[in-house]
């Protein structure tokens, strides 16, 4: 589905064009044209293709989509692929954008993202000084909106990742800890998946020798670069710490098998204590003369009574009750 | 066993030849020759080094088997092992391709592969455009293959471990996944050592300098080199997961472990409890009022019966039962 | 806020300058400026930027804050982001600091960190002979400190872990060794997260290619990345013997496991052994001759403390109890 | 001792010549010497150092064994130490190989290998057109034969673990499992330290900037490089397996752990439930009716032996027995 | 404390100088001066400067001490810093050796350091040939020694590490080992600081670039890094196994639990078992005529034994006992 088609000149929007209109737009010096696909049809990808110019085995990769992030050059023109990872739940639901770059035209389109990029090009149209700058500069601020969409996704994982460490030290909340472990651990992985193919294609856009299209924008892929590396250094400590707590999770399960046996050995005890001493009076010989004193019963109920006093204190003395 | 052997012309089909005429054929400048092996023997391999000039060391190697991935320059031809990976019932069958290519040449043996690659001489037949490309085409339509085949086999895989995933926090289940997880990751490095060498060596034929006979087809091989990427990213993810589920799965061990004491010290102590009141009044003391009363007796097991019910219910509400 | 603002010539301290003159004096090829500001609102930095001619991108990241430690060129000047860490009881609290760098100016912005840079400067002006070398001086001063003031952080740390390793093989210290050995982690990630991007940044001040403005000082520059090599190497070192120390730890709770359950079987053996004699004397056989013998009772008494001795010190021996 | 020494021309053996004529040999352009020492003396080698004039360094390492495999050069001649793995028994043994070459002359010393490498020199002497390359190739061939070597010793670590993962779900193997994963594990760090720093080594002999004394040669020692490279995969997958199955093989032991546990559970319950049984009807109360039913002590023992019978059965039932 | 100071020339002694009469004859083109500190007091150190004029960074480095073992190019001179690792009893104490060396001076402090270098230095003047190449060969030659003298620590880790296998299948003795295990990493990781950095600094004293100072000194600096780099692979070889070590003490451990677990479960079940006999002969039915029996006693007793002998057996074949 066509989202809108707008061309622009001098950092100005001109007119919202109809796509037949495109290639004509395109071929013209002074102006670029910047559409946005959603959920796009094979049909659409074609007429696109033919509109814009696009690679053949570009638009394949567009059309078949769940490719890994990557930015590839055709020619004079970029074909980059981003993933947007979006909170639907408990869970993270990973969509995927794809943008075509050429040297006046930009070209995304979206699936399975809930979120456009409308605020992407009001902000743009916002800043004409900054539009001026072209194709790569709405290439820059559509990657960067990705990106910066990033953090709260990853600042959640941060907190949920707070809570278990709070849990990590409390009885019985192993279960519960071992599973939001392996829980983080997914959504972690989903977003480095997005992160870090991502990274290591934008540091190709600045420092040594750039894609054309491009130039002199360094700085603000760099920026972008930036952000990616600090999403990236944040998931590997958490994922370190992950590791760690899991172990330590481990540490505790078996510290609480020890606390259960002890208390079991301790109240075994207990018990079995007071059946040995009511065994010692159900003997039955003959010549046993405590039984006859009047006394007897209750001084023997007291000495059981007395025993369980003696025990359930040194246990609790030496903390295993 | 020659399964074909046919000579192309400016992307058509020119004749099937026999192998007698080969040298022939590879002569001519304008025509290229596809010849196809399946489980050769010594001789076919030593008739087909001779027909169409191979390197020894190359012919060795095929003869041999069992090389890792890997493409090999001799002067101006390539050599290319590639392994198949096929599902056969539970198991991974590993097959291996090998891949002889020249300027005006190209030969496949294959060994141990049940599927063979007569849909990839079909397709480029039908593209006579891009079959015009000569040998090196051929070379990446029959690599491309290989590789796409690769993708429902980490599918599965993939399924696998969310199988296991949906199992791992269920109880008693932890025998299965344990196996189920140890087989998964010989599965895993099973596709890992056919994807990673080839990864690596694919991603020489673009880019910087590249083998003569690959020239011009840079984005084709990219396009390979992407998919091993993805193939090699989504291995990494599942293993590195997989090792996770390990980790957890031990802990649930060990808490089901727990879970099994704690039971067994519940149900301990509604036994012993009555057993040592029924030792109590089993004593032999002359003086034990209680003994005589009439209904001492149903007092008695009903005093059982209501310590056990405390007991019930107090391990019902710590969760020890 | 603005902390001090000084114009130094020569080496030598010109004069406390207001904000509105840092322009006309950063004009002056002799002379540079050297401001330091803390907490800085929006507005403050909005002035600097336009007093100092800073980069907006910069200007824009010291304003939102929580950046990785980098260095960044921007033309002719220079951004650095660094991050400090001060013990705050038993936390650590990590502030920045980012430092702008120009030819002949030098911009500092603490946030988050209690102690200031005035040592820094005094120190500077008592050595006029080495303030001589501008900007880039003082900036090597500020960052020689922040990196000088992570050595007692690192301290306390490997202080911390000999004080778990004293700990480890002593019993009953397990679940608070694995809560310090969390905490430790924790600490060091922070540490780390300060300490290994700076260093991968600093490293490109001296050697090959450098920033203008840092030219002629490597042997300085080389002198932190030497100390920032010496704390990753540090870090590293802690978070390895941490590593093996959690695992020491498990096997510490096992075996205390074990002891458990072996003083838990001779305890058992102690109690069930005369319980076992008290039954046999307790059945009603017609025919037991000892029941009638006078010194049963007290043979049987006998008896049953033999056993419990023979069995204490057979458990003594194997070292059960 | 000297094994042989012998003199070729043209690829063709020459002569077998006393070691005394060496120098003379070395210095005529058109043939060169292959002489093979055998566990030498220092004396030897020293004799050797002056008919061959190698580096006093070199064969001062010859002379101390125990080195790391490497290749250096010394002017325009090598030094190679490399590893030889054999079986013996149950262990594996290493010895050292350490080869001098120069352009017209190959010097081996072995110490600590059982088979020599007759063999080799035969089969040379069999292929005269391939021996005319001189030292070179003699070089390569006997690395080729110590490489190959390798093959076997892995097979059978490769089946070893085989046996032991056929082992690993089977009950009570846990402690021989875990014996002989260490067991493999030693082994294949043996091995590994023979063929990783061999393989770093080979791989400067091709390719790029190679020793004079080798060129020319590159396809040959590719070929090397690339069984040491297979090698190498083969080993890293095998550790990475023997990492999981050791983690494996700690769950086994703890799934045993909780299985032994409920047997216990479930044997002591079918135990402890008739002993409460008895103990109620061994308790001194006056009015218990059913004690003087005729049927009263076989009902009893029914009722034992029927909680019993249904206990059984449940615990079979939840698998506890 | 100044341990002597020689001036040579030729590679020959010519005289021991005091020390005001360095700086004289470090401007002698044709000979060179090689003095050692021990336990340098700042203001021996500040002399040494002015009379070989030392870089005051590099003097500054060695006052501070606890440096990270590096080699800096201070212009035409180097500053090396060297751990020494010594056996103390139980324990490694680690010491610094800085040695500065210039064109015509070598300079060697040592601090914490027990053996000196005077054999180093008698050796260098038997062998004038070699002392000839000047103060790059006594640098070499000093850290020569250093290098060698880690070689008998490593081989003590080596022995223990074997002790600990031999050890580690044995029951009882997981306590020792696991501490063991921990020592030894500990030590290891003392030696691996020493190491790790030299190696890495001495790999730029060969092959490309070198300082000035050690030009055609090569050959010598490869084998100081040969050795080094055999150390490296044996250090990094050893960690590999005590990794493994502790997760096979970790199975141990558990598998030691569950014997101590079996054990206590079959003896439990052959003292409940008679308690369960005796209890059913303790009840008191009027009916019960085996009670009356002459013999009935005995063959309770009888039958008692013989089910403790039938489990005893039983038990014994499953090996739980």
């Amino acid at each position: 589905m066509l989202v809108n088609c707008v061309a622009y000149q001098e950092g100005r929007k001109l007119a919202d064009i109809p796509k037949e209109d495109i290639s004509e737009y395109v071929k013209r010096p002074d102006c670029f044209v910047w559409a946005a696909l959603k959920e796009p049809s094979a049909a659409e990808l074609d007429e696109m293709r033919e509109e814009f110019g696009l690679h053949e085995l570009a638009v394949e990769d567009a059309h078949h989509g769940h490719q890994r992030p990557k930015i590839e050059e055709y020619g004079d023109s970029l074909f980059a692929v981003l993933h947007t990872v979006e909170t639907q739940g408990d869970e993270l639901s990973v969509g995927e954008v794809d943008i075509f770059v050429g040297p006046n035209y930009v070209l995304s389109t979206r699936v399975g993202t809930e979120r456009g990029f409308a605020d992407v090009r009001a902000r743009c149209e916002r800043e004409p000084h900054l539009l001026r700058n072209g194709a790569a500069y709405v290439f820059y601020a559509l990657m960067d909106k990705i990106v910066d969409r990033y953090f709260p996704v990853l600042d959640a994982l941060e907190t949920e990742l707070e809570t278990i460490e709070e849990q990590i030290f409390v009885k019985n909340a192993a279960r519960s800890n071992i599973e939001a472990l392996y829980e983080l651990k997914r959504k972690l992985m989903t977003l480095k998946h997005a992160v870090d193919p991502l990274m290591e294609a934008v540091g190709k856009l600045y420092g040594g020798r750039v894609p054309q299209v491009c130039e002199n924008m360094g700085e603000y892929f760099r920026d972008v670069f930036d952000h990616l590396q600090r999403l990236h250094a944040t998931i590997e400590g958490i994922r370190d710490m992950q590791t760690t707590a899991i172990q330590v999770n481990l540490g505790m399960i078996n510290l609480n098998e020890t606390e259960v046996t002890k208390k079991l050995a301790g109240w075994a005890a207990i018990i079995a204590v007071p059946t040995l001493v009511a065994g010692i009076w159900g003997m039955n010989f003959k010549h046993m003369p405590e039984l006859d004193l009047e006394f007897g019963y209750p001084l023997a109920i007291g000495l059981m009574i007395a025993l369980d006093v003696v025990l359930y204190l040194w246990f609790k003395k030496i903390r295993w009750l």
